[in-house]
């Protein structure tokens, strides 16, 4: 078991790079791709889902790898994880996440400070981001422990496309990508519904779990704690 | 082992996400591609086998992850799976493919009863259905278990490529295709040779698996059955 | 092990399926790529990577998953394969490579029989065969076994890009290939000397593996023989 | 153990392959690609991740795989490889860079000998080449030794995307590409400062690893030095 400032330090640093990554693909993404969105999106996808595959693998023994309050938050429910710990992992979460999206700025020559003005709002968007919630959080509740990454990676590759909303998926990404007027960015005003519409879908799947697994001869083959 | 009530539920809310990912991902696609349906293509594929692989991972140990009223067919045939069984699979698997065309719909601003308008049929097509089918149903087979998200996925991946039918493989998916006027859509008039033609691809994948399986020393080694 | 018949089998509908595969594929992408011939290349590769994973994992435990001669011909100068086994299965995967093309014809409503025009010539593409195929050879016999097919996979998804040649690295893929005027075809007249640099490029594979294992504590670590 | 002019042999070859995969594939990607550079570097993404997951595993037994002077610099720093074989490393990863250059435009029928004109420099770039080393380094130290090839290749492919010099993250890599004026090359000038900064971004990642590691129960359960 690693100290907490260790794994707070795994956290702000996995959530840092996870927005880099998720915004810095969309900046060149952007840039090469001569207006088709299609090949943007599908370049950002790649990106996403191998980075996050990474992040995961070297972060998980860490700290849980959650880089996401939704995460932490079902841990803490589930019993997974100390209640007193929630508030410092949101805090570096989103921390790490802010100081992600100044990262892509400075690596691109972009202002440092700028927010979104991109529009990611209404009742069609609120459902996939419910949806995209929900099934992130039952693959990360149902996946064995040795194949959680690449699950995680895959599921997010797919949720970027069916998906209306593509799949933010997690508060703190939300957070940070209103930072950055850029392809992943979001407007600063549509972020509190958002992030509504993820804990609910995180809800969703904490109940969709029970329902599956109040199994007394599946939970014991089950591993899926990576942060216990 | 799962009730049966649990298993239901499983192929139910797994065969809705499925269409939920081939549908979805083929509106976003459209939507993005500018009319370059290569680009387009290529994306439904990345979505559909990154969503596939986790579908499989995360239903499979509760239900088989079948999905697919071919694939409860042959384990019927095949004895691993009761006959009585077989109708309230393929029940849950329709109503959820429908269900996930409508979310779909809902997720994207689109009404959300439909049907669609495009057309596939021919000689060249079918036998394209029935290659398409006829592979699944092989690879499922002699996959080995701890491999067979993953193959199943990249299969898929694969043909819908290189069938001309674009590999629908599954009635189930062909039912819930035909209420999307989009991208993965397919009218109506022609579901029905669709499912006809998948299940002589599936009968004809039995008639290989036997032919290749018949072998004492090998039996032992394969553990195809994520249903049993 | 399995008979020779089954074996003989197993080569036949891998390589067949195969080249349905490969050509199937770049028929298809170039249908929808709009001219776009590096969207094509993207498809062809995505595709052919899946499929040649799962062909290998099918028919791997059957009959070693060949495929392609030049396998065929290390594994019998290697002694993993009786030498009178070599001409039965060239045999095989030729007709094989041969009725996967005409598969592709009649599922894509295509002429059945008929030849490319495709010039493939010169010491650049040569050149570009033999690195191909000495890669692929390489791969081959230093991959662990449990890792062999998605290693060959995905060696050939790199090597479609990085050699002028395209990466046939397979006498029986080029052979198939002269019988479609199509995306991945090949003109009859240029066969030959893709067979020659072919072979050339095994034995160069040979060299180079005799040159990294002479080294008693590694080769009882390492496992490369899929056909023993 | 190999000897020492095996593991040189392997770290000549498998550089000289390395740069041949990124250089070649972008050759080809360009050719193809009708001016759109998304779908050039999504191509050049796919050849190079495929590209290198294989030669890690292939040399990765028999040299350590480092193909990349700051990779062989920690791993000197962190004793797991003897200082008097540094500079035999570094000198025939970089005579491999080279010949894989050049192998590259025999096999495209380019002028063998050329220099690239393409000018990478500036602040932002060389942030994002020192993010783009510390991460790649940190990636292969946390790694567990099983994964590290496929996590060393999707850290590649995400950060050709999101760091804003395309993560060179070697400074073999950066000698070898300005000997191509194609989409991979780099002007002679602008080498020195690529280095210099990943050299930069190579210790950054030493203090973060022994920030992460020091910890005894971990260690014992991380076996990340391929080399040793």
């Amino acid at each position: 078991m690693y100290t907490l400032p260790k794994r707070l330090g795994a956290e702000f640093l996995g959530t840092l790079l996870l927005l880099a990554i998720v915004i810095g693909s969309g900046v060149m993404a952007e840039n090469l791709s001569e207006g088709n969105n299609g090949v943007a999106l599908i370049a950002n996808t790649l990106a996403t889902v191998f980075g996050l595959y990474i992040l995961i693998e070297v972060f998980g023994p860490v700290s849980g790898a959650h880089f996401n309050p939704v995460v932490t938050l079902s841990m803490v429910i589930l019993k997974r994880q100390a209640a007193s710990e929630f508030l410092p992992y949101v805090a570096v979460q989103l921390a790490g996440a802010f100081f992600g999206a100044i990262l892509v700025h400075q690596m691109f020559d972009m202002e440092l400070l700028q927010f979104s003005e991109k529009a990611r709002t209404g009742w069609g968007i609120w459902t996939g981001e419910i949806v995209a919630t929900a099934g992130l959080l039952l693959v990360i509740l149902m996946a064995k422990q040795e194949r959680v990454s690449g699950m995680v990676a895959c599921y997010i590759g797919a949720a970027y496309w069916f998906t209306s909303s593509t799949s933010f998926a997690n508060p703190a990404a939300a957070f940070g990508r209103q930072f950055s007027n850029s392809f992943a960015g979001i407007a600063p005003a549509d972020v509190p519904a958002y992030v509504v519409f993820e804990i609910i879908g995180g809800l969703l799947a904490l109940v969709l779990y029970k329902a599956f697994s109040a199994n007394e001869s599946v939970t014991t083959s089950q591993a899926p704690n990576p942060a216990a």
